[in-house]
């Protein structure tokens, strides 16, 4: 039998397990219950509020801004100056990143030559005793060393250095910051995503604005959550910064972009939420070179064919846009293996009420003898067994045919 | 029993359900179909397709371009001028974008000073009621109004500011573009992917590739997948774009390079994939300052120790080298996840032929008291119980046999 | 009977499978031995060692650097010159990524005019037999052919061309390196990185580290491994790199930042790990322009007001901050779906015992037997059916109790 019509038996044969159903109410409403929870927790949880049922896919992006704005500033050393973008961002463009400077120190007219260190318990020095070395140079240093101690001012003397002179004094910087106007600059960001997976693409100037809105209006929170022009002073403060503070030192900001979407709803759901954060420590003690700067200098030649340059040590705020995002549409994958662990997870219940049947209930040497069948591996023993007596007859009973 | 050879029971027994075996070729047919399909469904669609048996790890990427390319423009302002890299490749080297400039234009010898703003309806102006405001100035004004009312040319009067004079006119476009022999530069893309679970890398040079081939060859999607040499008309085509409109106003493209792999297979078939695609929104109804552009400023020393500088509002192409992909290895967890699911799945075969077998089929009765034992919770009601005695009933009837 | 009391039944009744208990050593031991397998793999490699309990996330990172560092060179051209971070730094600020200009080819006070070509086999020329035309421009020229052959030197003649003149001479690359002091820059990496599902954010500059120790220390994967401050030398060396070489014609390195965290643990413990890689590919036969180098321009006005330039190709390293990791928090999600595969597997325990005890042992068709009821399709037949009847007899005996 099992070896000849093995295929045709396999094929026409249907085994399905043998129950014991048992008629109590306790046991009948745990069991169900359980089932219940079970259900409860695969649909409601995993299926609603998870969305197992979905493929998911996070965001490739690309970002482009433009910042608008001019400002005048009126000090000794520059006079009335005005200050418009290609003056204070830098670089032009950036990639997911653009630079405002609202602070800065300028060196002008330094040109290569021999000049006096800037003062501080290394470069001090007397003339007696030298403690400047020829070609001495340290990580914090303007230049290298001459060896020579010369006067940097009418009290102190400072070892002189080959350097691009006169040097660089960062040591007061400008309090309110220089451009504290830049708090009214306006950014705009142009975000284009799309979710490969889905080729899903979308930008955050959404078709359902036209220009003339977008030629005038303010990213608000509440009124205007889609207008994708941003006050700078607005970015810092929803982060809950202060602007002015944060202008003096610079800054990391974060432009948030998030763009979670459910595709198995319409398009137009999918839109950008703007969120701010601020990236950099703030507490002085936990860092180095607190807020965001950075050195550039701007390149002159002089009428003799010398060159110059102006050093510009520029303090500013720095935005990321950090976009991110995962968009969710059905697929049979993930919702077949939540199925398939849900329906595992029901073998559950019956162990537990197997458990309670079998161990904990009045009846359960009844039960266990009605659900269980015991097989002696010899007979001969089995057969003192009482409960085994029942069970033996019918194979002794074969044994006649 | 239960309690003392608990542990040599549980070690040396072991408990198979009982199974009901139905002869019927329509269940049996029945059965195994639905088990088939759940099969098939199982290796074909979760296995084959979806490659079910493979961990995935996204990559990691870093690209360097380079362009190439030189041209010769011929204007009343500037002369003959040639144009290289070092020219019209703002910034120099960016991350994993790079700008080409195709239009510009030029703002010569600007200096801080006075002088009439462009005209526009807020600007203008006449001299009796003077509409003009010390100090006023807006999102879109070049510099900061003295409030003075001054002749911008013969016809019109506009409000006077303290700004970079002359203030920029960028109300005309030039059409064609300025640069439009940009064309026919050529974009050196590099691309190095690592997959860090994998710990697999790899370059988009691929090692097949020969440094005599790779001086001369241009990206061909048929002839030359490989060569990592692109024409930039090339690229604004294969998207679907025409160059010489793009290049009037800017614009953004995608280089996408997709580096999907199976690790399983030889490393020499992980490939990479280039396509294009515009990143920017044509439609001007829906955006603001339409295709691309940024202004920077070169800036110049005169003999007399002023400063001055040259405003340059730059329109050009921005290429965004997007790479993405996703590399897939053979991996025991998604595996045993993915066979556990379809195991649990099979159950789904056993409750389908049940419903059949025990609800739809004609001889159910028959058949269900063959699966089912009832178990009254007290025995002496059940005899008289109606079901019980069903139950009893058809065994009785048996035995008369 | 199935319509009526349905749902009474549905809820007070509770059916679990009727089980074939086989007392046997043999397939008992065999029995738990496969579970007992199933269970460590569940237990031990799903969630211990693969945290299949977790949900992850992939790191939201940003970065910003600041070199340090100052050094002279001296040559015939330049004279004495000192170079500081403004003039190697290149742009000034990047977004994951940091240029230090290594090597340079300076082409000082270029204009706009005609000059002779740099030879090579294409632009070298007879005056007879002329070979070059009017207009032509090749992919690797300098500048636009003026159809003219011209002397190059006392003993090369090539064509002229118009162009940025003198035209850029970049076939000798300086060895050693330009900059090679560049070995003891410092760079200073400043990482804030986000894991958004579990809003977790932390900073590579750890709470624990004062800023004195950071003014002074240096990164040393022994010593100092939370030290943000590299020397460029090392990096290079640790990717098993000589500096000096990579120096001359550039290179491409990533300084990786790994910040694998398991956040059911204490935050402290999360901490970054850095590693150094190269990026770019070495062997010069598979590669275009190998090292890294890019070209930018230092615009002059002269006191005539025409305008120079001096043209730079500036070699260098460029280090790419490349951050990456994976956080898990225990998550109710992974953890039903993997303790739902588990249980499913457990399924096939049983299935190969089954095949164990009916196909392999010698009782086989004892035990199929006890496991088995045979039902046919059709009663008579089933009632000759030895089996059939072998079946019916123990309900009998029960009865007799």
């Amino acid at each position: 039998m099992a070896s000849c019509g093995a295929f045709h038996s396999f094929l026409f044969e249907y085994d399905t397990p043998r129950i014991v159903l048992i008629r109590s109410r306790k046991v009948g409403l745990i069991n169900r219950g359980v089932q219940l929870a079970i259900l409860a927790y695969v649909i409601g949880w995993v299926f609603l509020w998870q969305k197992g049922y979905q493929e998911t896919d996070s965001v490739v992006s690309s970002v482009t801004t433009k910042v608008k704005g001019v400002t005048l500033t009126n000090t000794s050393t520059l006079g009335a100056r005005i200050w418009d973008v290609a003056d204070y961002v830098i670089p032009p463009q950036g990639e997911n990143t653009v630079f405002v400077m609202t602070n800065v120190i300028l060196t002008l007219n330094q040109s290569q030559g021999r000049c006096p260190e800037l003062p501080d318990d290394k470069t001090e020095c007397q003339v007696k005793n030298n403690s400047c070395f020829p070609g001495y140079v340290s990580t914090h240093s303007n230049g290298i060393q001459t060896g020579e101690c010369v006067s940097y001012n009418s009290s102190i003397k400072t070892c002189e250095v080959l350097a691009w002179c006169p040097v660089e004094d960062d040591s007061h910087i400008p309090k309110p910051a220089f451009l504290q106007a830049a708090e009214n600059f306006t950014l705009l960001v142009k975000n284009n995503i799309w979710y490969r997976k889905f080729n899903f693409s979308k930008r955050n100037i959404l078709p359902t604005i036209n220009s003339t809105y977008l030629k005038n209006c303010i990213y608000d929170a509440r009124t205007d959550p889609f207008c994708p022009i941003f006050r700078l002073g607005q970015i810092v403060e929803a982060a809950g910064q202060d602007f002015q503070e944060m202008a003096v030192e610079g800054g990391v900001m974060a432009l948030q972009i998030n763009w979670d979407c459910n595709l198995d709803r319409a398009a137009s759901h999918c839109v950008p939420k703007y969120s701010f954060r601020r990236l950099d420590n703030k507490d002085t003690a936990h860092t180095v070179s607190p807020g965001y700067n950075f050195r550039f200098a701007k390149y002159y030649k002089n009428s003799d064919g010398t060159e110059s340059r102006t050093l510009v040590k520029a303090f500013g705020i720095r935005f990321h846009i950090v976009v991110f995002g995962k968009a969710g549409k059905f697929d049979v994958i993930p919702t077949m293996i939540n199925i398939g662990s849900g329906l595992a997870l029901f073998g559950v219940a019956t162990v537990l009420c197997d458990i309670v049947v079998l161990y904990c209930m009045k009846k359960r040497y009844y039960y266990r003898e009605k659900k269980y069948k015991y097989v002696e591996d010899y007979e001969l023993v089995s057969i003192s067994g009482g409960r085994g007596k029942a069970d033996l007859l019918p194979s002794l009973s074969l044994e006649r045919f």
